[in-house]
């Protein structure tokens, strides 16, 4: 057991939970900043050369958690391992996003989907993808059939 | 600020840290078992259809952070959040597994790289990938081109 710490703040565009795209087909190229904390850029120590990173951060604004639920794109109800629903055990949101540039402890990046001063608590190395054609996507690839 | 608390437990081949595969070119295609706990089930509803899946994990074997060190596939040191060190701010590991079969609560995968007992923390699915030609990856391909 540990207890999370913030290692920096997001900076992004989006105020409150109905400003995210969500949904079907949501696209995620906001821009934003992760303002990592100062005593901690010395850990950006040549992140500069990756293209994408993993950013793993905290639903700081959501209370509790329950394991089957209707997410905003499908009129089913499925289990909370297998959605991105902010009520989840362990309250820790993970999102893909491309480095743009970097200015000292801040790290500027597009596709941004976290609320304007969520907490971070890690960034990691983004190093390989899972080839697009060995991919399943379960209900969510059957939720996007049945729109068609 | 949230205290963690573990969801399940993973079932690795790897009882000690130097028995994972490690370093350039590592394989992960060991199996292993997701065991998540009964009261969890229910959250793991639908999740058969995804190929592949993100797993949060805790590195409860590492004690403290150290923001700076070097890997073990590079005679450089780099910055924690450019690489997979156990070591981090937040003791959070990450690693995208293919799901092979579920049954009931306990999750068969491929490609563990966790130690044996392992607390898990979240389970996520694996939605889209980064194309690899948009992939940059920094002091870790300088350090494969010096290999050769």
């Amino acid at each position: 057991m540990f207890t999370s710490r913030p290692i920096g703040y997001v900076s992004s565009p989006y105020e409150n939970t109905s400003d995210v795209p969500k949904g079907l087909g949501a696209q995620h190229e906001a821009e934003g900043v992760l303002r990592i904390l100062p005593e901690y850029e010395a850990g950006l120590t040549d992140i500069d050369g990756f293209s994408h990173l993993f950013v793993l951060w905290e639903f700081s604004r959501s209370e509790g958690f329950e394991l089957v639920g209707r997410p905003p794109c499908d009129d089913r109800a499925h289990g909370v391992f297998a959605t991105r629903s902010p009520y989840r055990p362990n309250p820790i949101g993970l999102t893909v996003v491309e480095l743009l540039r970097r200015n000292g402890s801040d790290l500027h990046v597009r596709g941004v989907d976290m609320l304007d001063g969520t907490p971070i608590l890690d960034v990691k190395p983004y190093l390989s993808s899972v080839p697009a054609e060995k991919l399943r996507r379960g209900w969510l690839a059957e939720a996007e059939a049945r729109r068609k």
